[in-house]
């Protein structure tokens, strides 16, 4: 250490040594958000908006294939944009919900520890090969040659990848485990018919988590955990979600879990049993069964989205690439590892499809794009003098309330009635829309707020507003 | 809107329409930060670390592929691991610095009316053969074909896709513009010799902005507010950057600059007037030229790693795509394009390159993936009565200084010296190293705090660490 102590150049002021600090303020704040003072205005937002029906079957080009709720809403309101079969355009309003999803997962994996990682999405065909997936995935593998004709596919999952990166590890020791190591980042399934949108997409987001433990009985714990904070993501994000038992499939291994939004348009069908806890996906159980497995009892009969998945892998992959750790006794030994997967995008759009009315997109509370529109009066109509009030409260709420910097939208599309920008407000489900009409030039002036997610609207002042808001969980 | 206010229930009590917020206390801070009494350790940190570099090479497979500094550090370090020529694993740490690269670049491109976007991978062959780039592109395209036989490539770029969505939207006015649309992906080239690690790599993180102009007058002002963004960034980043006249390539259009980062491994020769403001690319001169353009004085040449590239593009691909918008005659007229890079994951290699010593990784202050490395004593030291004192710091850090939550590490490796884990501490960069050792025992206690961007060392006490702290920029 006196080495490198030396290096250093003298005991300097603390001044000094702080002033390459102080160029910016602190922004944690702001990365959301315009500049102070600027505001966010509807009519620039890029939102191809008001499409009917038969537009958006156009738009799919495929009219048979609209078929659920959230798609027709999705494309409907400038949500998604169709590219080519099942891939999406994600528009404004949905990438702000699906960066707001990521960081609620992001909590939540590393509340127990998980580590990012980001790995390509070009997956060398030698480590298909390996575990007998470059055959065994047939055409649902998106395949490619480089120019020097090696292949690739396209990582539908990445079991592969990681394993054998982290049997590139050769010092690995038991102190160090468990990893647990996960990745947000597009995936591809060259699924035979994509439909309902970003429910069953050709591209699509997904969290997919690996771990790696130093025997059966860790792994079985970092299962439990793993599935706990699935849980409680579904559960702050208010989306009601049953755990299943579920078949191993094409990624193999003993124990598997589904955790179902039930939803009539899911395409999974679940029993669960309502004297016990047994719930499963049926297609793990004898097709004859009718009564519950653990207590005899009859079972009931739903659908479900699959949300997420867990596996626990054992040594399938770990032995295949030799992912191995030095164990207490100063053996190597194989990994155990499990596998997680959430679908991100799915989970955006199973969300809107359980939340939503007919008419009206609904978002989980956390991840709505903007949490409140501001609607000033019709310019020309008797209470425009009350813009300049709903201007000024624009500003309160970005002051005084921190976490909303970024999250207010101020509809300036003043020509139309406050009624006609309700109705779009209503569609679009920012969570609170605060009107400034003819009360809000009483003495003290009051504005009107919709909590869009109860359907409740009440008269608050400025200093009443400031108080809801300050409520606002954003993410 | 009669009709709508009768559809809410009734005029309710203000905490019932709060109640749905309060299960949750406010996150903000949190969403890389782990549970509150839980303290990031780096024992856990799967990093593969500590490569000479004769393993560093066997890893890349190509002896004579290891030819700059950036990717040697970042290989052996742990911050990346090769999966495929030019595909890189990012480990935790570059993800980190990468997600705090995006947040910077999120906040300067918003702050001038960025809206995200996110656009497919998977790009139709019909969009590249509308602009004869299907052939242009060559080589460099990475092409598939679906089950069904439709060709696509991997977008390498998304002039293409972004215009044929605007062009989707038949309403645009001249009033809703400009648009400044951008997402940060992945994008894919099939470089022919893939090089230089992150600087030169197949499969990279790029943002790409897309602006849609009323006319060229507006367009030009855009391209300086983007322009000066760019200048924005590279600033807070403390990376002196040059923008110089560019060559417009396989993009087309008008007008083009580079933001380049002189460094002697850049790949890109420039010329600079030191007696003007006159800068370029050399393969935009006249090979003959010597003299400057603009005042004839004589030019001098540099190396640079081009991080940014913008282009005035006009109507290029608005005319092939027919993206229109209604102009102030009421007449629909082509929308003025611009396009603008920049280089995500190139951005963090060419800062290290830059920043870096041989040994030693360095990182933009901003951009560092942990802000302060806490080292406690040894056990069994002397000084191991320290350890308290050092947790008891790291709460402290945490507690006081909130923007520092989830960017605190233990080095609670204290089988290693205090000297041992200061080396490491060093190689990686962490802006601040604080050792809890002898002076820790002192009244009042005092830790040694390295300030790794100056290579300055003090001594402060507990007050005076948080002081110091309290002043970190953390985006």
């Amino acid at each position: 250490m006196e080495g490198l102590l030396t290096r250093c150049r003298a005991l300097p002021a603390l001044a000094t040594c702080s002033h390459q600090l102080s160029q910016y303020a602190p922004q944690r704040f702001h990365h959301c958000a315009p500049r102070r003072g600027k505001r966010l205005m509807l009519s620039r937002m890029f939102q191809p908006q008001k499409l009917r029906e038969d537009q958006v079957l156009s738009l799919e080009g495929r009219s048979g294939d609209l078929t659920c709720k959230s798609q027709r809403l999705m494309l409907q309101m400038g949500l998604i944009h169709p590219a080519s079969p099942g891939c999406y355009h994600l528009l404004p309003y949905t990438v702000r919900a699906m960066e707001k999803l990521v960081r609620v997962i992001d909590q939540e994996m590393q509340t127990i520890g998980g580590q990012k990682v980001n790995m390509p999405s070009l997956s060398p065909a030698e480590l298909w090969r390996a575990t007998k997936r470059w055959d065994s995935m047939g055409r649902e593998l998106l395949r490619l040659r480089d120019r020097h004709g090696k292949e690739y596919c396209l990582g539908p999952t990445h079991e592969e990848a990681i394993t054998a990166l982290v049997a590139s590890q050769k010092t690995l020791s038991y102190k160090q485990l468990p990893f647990l190591l996960y990745q947000v980042t597009r995936k591809f399934r060259d699924e035979p018919r994509p439909r309902f949108g970003l429910l069953r997409g050709r591209e699509f987001y997904m969290k997919d988590m690996y771990t790696f433990d130093s025997s059966p009985e860790a792994a079985q714990l970092t299962y439990s955990l793993v599935c706990d904070a699935y849980s409680s993501l579904f559960n702050r994000l208010g989306l009601r979600c049953i755990k299943v038992q579920a078949d191993v499939g094409s990624i193999g291994g003993m124990v598997s879990h589904e955790f179902q939004l039930p939803v009539d348009v899911g395409e999974d069908r679940l029993v669960v049993c309502p004297s016990c806890h047994f719930s499963a996906n049926m297609e793990t159980l004898d097709s004859s069964r009718t009564n519950c497995p653990a207590c005899q009892g009859p079972l009931t009969e739903t659908k479900g989205i699959e949300v997420g998945h867990t596996f626990y892998l054992g040594t399938k992959y770990s032995s295949i690439f030799n992912a191995q750790f030095i164990n207490v006794h100063g053996k190597p030994s194989l990994a155990e590892m499990g596998c997680y997967g959430l679908g991100v995008t799915r989970i955006l759009a199973a969300a809107i499809e359980v939340l939503s009315t007919e008419d009206c997109v609904r978002w989980p509370g956390l991840l709505a794009p903007y949490q409140v529109c501001l609607i000033p009066p019709k310019k020309g109509s008797k209470e425009e003098a009350a813009a300049e009030l709903a201007g000024h409260l624009y500003n309160h709420i970005t002051e005084v309330v921190p976490q909303l910097q970024g999250e207010v939208l101020l509809d300036d599309r003043t020509h139309l009635t406050i009624g006609n920008r309700l109705k779009d407000a209503n569609k679009l489900g920012y969570p609170f829309v605060i009107i400034a009409a003819k009360r809000a030039l009483d003495d003290p002036a009051h504005f009107e707020v919709w909590c869009q997610n109860t359907g409740e609207v009440v008269f608050l002042t400025r200093e009443g507003v400031l108080e809801l808001l300050s409520q606002v969980q954003v993410v």
